[in-house]
């Protein structure tokens, strides 16, 4: 079966509880049982890790270097973690980088992502839906769907 | 019906010809008959009108203040229209970015966007499905359908 | 009769309606009737323009190189726009340039006018009276009336 | 009565004298005269203080915190004095800045007013018009005076 | 017959009244009179045209993807236009960038230019003389002329 | 007889064998002859230096103070060299820099002439061809031929 | 029993051999001991770590999301680690940043602190008496000791 | 007795009054009466002055350039005083800077302390408190307390 | 038996497959088996170890801060982690920085190397061998071996 | 007599004892002493002053607006105090600037002098002969004595 | 036989004298005879050169096109001669650039290579060690030793 | 007899002809001229060279690094000649430089020295005088003349 990676970055563990006027009310679980029926729709396997640490977070990347797709909001570390940059661009599998709130209306250290440059795109602003857009992006560049076919 | 409004920002109409390998090999009209399929599928209202004039963006906004939503790829303006982004923030509208190539991997004054502050959220770097993932965030957003939901 | 012109740059038709704890509540016609009501007083002829359209804008300078006042709001155009600062330094009218809010209490970038450089002198901070203070600065510099006389 | 209060900055005790061709030929004296002939106009008291000592400028602001306006040409502590910026913002009088010469058109480290951010608006390069000026815009303020309005 | 485009930016159409000791005595018909007979001399086709408008000079350089040739002033808009600097890429013609003054030679935001990236070259502070020399190298470009060649 | 003094710059004598992809295939001898060509064409004297010593390119233009003109392509100097600047502006000849490739076009360090801003005007991307059309520029500057004239 | 946690960032294992004229003879023991004598006399419980990973102090704070408060010396990662700073923002915890040397005397990128902005404040310079000026403030803050109160 | 001199620098002695969310609701004599207190506890003198001017600080601290202790408040003056930096490092006193509200998580200017450099340390954030654990610093520095000491 | 240390930063343990025209075909195997070959050579001990973690590698220099000397290749930590650099100075052993690729010749921001300041010095460029050279320099320094020396 | 000012700025009443390893063993009576010697030398009156307050340097540079000549040593001033620089500006006096320590040599804040602008020139580095040599640059321009002048 | 060239740059005949601590007690003349044993061990032609001359280290590149190796130790021209490196870039033949010094470990200015960029690799730190290094580097390069073999 | 070296750098040669508002009427003749006088007066040997090459001034600082002092006057070479700073800091010959016009009021580029690190001291701005107040400096320095003593 197809697989699929979501890896969830720094202190989203805390989601719903943190800061909820910028991250939303759904806690982690709530998001990721969202993304494993997104699964299950198109019969494809998801494993979904949250992670504190850059180097286990390099180390999930590398160990899923030729899967179907990763999705990853690297959280703080987008900010700065060239090592995690290296990461994506070592590996075959296509990358998305997804956040939940609006990079560019925040703090202008959040504007900037150095991990952005090795993925194919980034989604950032909406939400939980960040993922599920992504994770569509993923299914589109692997032929299971067909975004913008006729009916 | 809901009306939904697709803005093709600065030489958006030479997309096929110009610079392939960075914006794909679709033209524009291509890439419309894409958007009026989906709008089709869904019921809805699309408008899509391609401009090289920022005053042209700046008054299609404003005419469309209280819309179901606005798709833009303000292209070039991107960087540095600080005039699009006070035409996005001025009404109620919500804006979706995309961008066609990644701006995260290109030049450095293309990482910057000054538009994308006051939209939703931004979506780049999946060619012409940039369009389509938006337009799918802006459905989610109007409750038409729902992302992540059981089947 | 001696000439005026007001040009209100980009957005600001949707005065009142666009964020009203900063811009205010009155609207541009509002605001441009309180301008009408000061012609009058002085007895002189009094044009308004809005334009969202920076070459639109360039073109209105143009047309009025040799009046005996103009008064110009360029709004996001401010920020960037060296076109509007050559038309400005390329006519003979004297330009005042107004703000309604106050640039220096706002984003960075609203700090630095690189229209300003080729006017008389900037008013910003007022709400509509910058429009006419503005207004009365120009009177004076023609004469009309005397700032500071005695009684 | 009312009382408004004029703050002169440093070296503005020498005007006429110092570079006439930026600053003009008035002497402070002379435009003291123009700033009490309106005062008297409106029957409002009017102290004028002129001052080289930032720490003496800050004591005048916070002797005066509750009256009806406060008119300051910080001169050259506009580009750094956070110190008169914090004595601004700890008052509840209403304060304008103003400038004689256009700033925007000087020195580059001229363009830049630490002190604005705190002050209602600020009003530069109309000569002792600038005070003149600011005096209406602080009568207005207070409903002495309505600008625009009908004859 | 081969057409050669000639494009004259923001407030170009004010030469001769404006700033004549940076820009010349001579009018922009004085200067245009002087290409058509070049034009004519080289028996090619010569369309000239103002505008001070980014979008129309877009539209200019899109309508003309496959002449002889463009000699392009972008006036102001050298310094932030790129939205220009994408239409020029996006084009089959070889453009030339010109200015009548020494860019380098002026304001310090004068000296950059955005838009030169895309073009063959560029020609700056020979007054008049700029165009004149951009079209030669057009001509040498189309092998109609020989630059340096044997008597 | 008029003289005309041509200075090539560091590592100019390697034309034709370095980067021939940005400097063209002709070597700094088949330039020369063309510069020849057209020297013979208007019967006027041209010398030719080439030297990779900034030392020696400031005495060159103090021995050559009051020629007809100077054209100079300082190569890596043109990016830090303020003594050739210096040089440039010490003396009364004319000079012109020019560049074979687009300057504008290539690394960040290399957008920037310090040279520049002593010198008429700048020719930057015509190959060989920038050399000549800088010629023809300081033949029109002293009369010799007139750019524009009728046929 | 109420709980305090003391988090010692990377490298502060080495304290008393590394650098002793910046950082004191006292090893990290000695400081531990101290503070948990500290501990006593007030009857609180003090958790003491070391940890060199970014992603375990991560963790740790996480954990300790709703105790009385955390004293943090996050060492080098004070200065770039966004990470740790959306860790301290999203717990309920108070948290008071230290610095056993003074950051704002040494090398210009000790400087500058990301982490502190989350914190309630920062102490930097008493050497290890730095943590116990910061549990002083935590008793304080929690109200078991006043600071300041009459004798 | 020893003498210890608190620095109240400017507009300090407007607390309470002066942005209560920022600096708390205590007043000046409020905050000196707890001072008051700790140095009656200790049994040393302590002196507490306000100044709002550069130049009288600096005297204060000269003046008192071989005392006990000397905390400092520089308000604003912290930003760009390099006189007072000058005047700390001038005198044997140790110092201490205190700040009420942690400058780490305010405007961006505010995070820099010119005038640390030359302090035993800084303390920031903890309101009122800051002066009173800045005053423990000072006792133990002096050997008056022990902190982290034995029962 | 003198020991030496190699350290391999984060993504190196996928030399060979990553990105080959810059890091080269070679695998981290291939290399670490010259190393031990090397090693062999001159009869010491010789430890390598391959890890993604910053906290990890500091550990690491941590256990060994008293050998031979180290090699390390922080990767791209070279470029933000201050902690590294913390580590390698709070250790006595003799630290080589090494690059596999010319770190002046690709992104700027490869350019800057934070853990260089703290080692001995640095080689970059040199694919493999860079270790190799590293290596040499590490006994040069212990006499193992004499560069330069007579044969 | 003629009359000449020597202004010392913040701090310099330390002399002696501040730094000496950057100021020297010399007392400012000392270093008057030495300064009034010369003043009877050459039959002039001198007038020494020192203040801390950046207000009284600004009205003493008032007060002598039309004398021989002010040496000014601005210490910490240098760096930020554009009020100085205006008063400089605005006097008749011309003024030297001295350091005694070169400022070249420290810290990167000190190299920048905005104050220098408005005197004739600076003397910095050469102890208290800095004055000295100032003074006979004054007494040169006034034509008391001729430097370089024949035996 | 094959020749490598040894390019030493600005102030290096002064080694021994200068700066001992940063430069070590080696004068140039013992390190050359180093570097002509090496040579003589590896029976190939070596050829040194001292030079402050920036033309003539330029002039010694280009002699040296094609041989198989130059060692350059650029000294203060490695940090701003574009020259230099355009000369490096311009030849055939491979350059290591090394420094005695480790240039990241010294003030800011030396951390910045402009040549580096053309070269294959540099090594920076190990005193007259560096130029062995690099000279094995080539030998390597040019498959006359094998780093890394097997015994 | 004691030797003093005096060093005109690039363009000096043409004093009296060049910018004679910056730099002033007298020919380098004229000014070495009274540079032999002076030295003449004091019985000390006077060297004076003028060269416009950086490598040819750094050789002469090379062959009188042990004489009584060099005054030196680097031109455009001060703003980034690194090569030269090297090469004072590499002698023991005491160094001071100097400007004929006030660096600071110039060019922004021309406020900065990056070889006045390691001079003695600077003068700058007295014209030629700047030379003989920099050998009256070298002179006191050498005990030769008591600047400030009794009569």
């Amino acid at each position: 079966m197809e697989k699929y990676l979501v890896i969830h970055g720094p202190s989203l563990n805390l989601l719903g509880a943190r800061e909820p006027h910028i991250y939303g009310n759904l806690t982690l679980d709530e998001i990721n049982n969202k993304l494993y029926n997104e699964a299950e729709k198109y019969s494809v396997e998801m494993e979904i890790v949250q992670s504190n640490s850059e180097g286990e977070i390099i180390d999930l990347i590398h160990k899923n270097s030729n899967i179907m797709g990763i999705i990853i909001n690297p959280a703080a570390y987008t900010h700065y973690s060239y090592a995690i940059l290296d990461a994506i661009r070592a590996v075959k599998t296509p990358v998305v980088e997804v956040h939940i709130s609006n990079i560019h209306a925040r703090d202008s250290y959040r504007c900037k992502s150095v991990t952005a440059e090795a993925c194919i795109g980034i989604i950032s602003g909406f939400g939980f839906q960040s993922y599920i857009l992504a994770f569509y992006s993923l299914l589109a560049n692997n032929g299971k769907i067909e975004l913008g076919g006729r009916i």
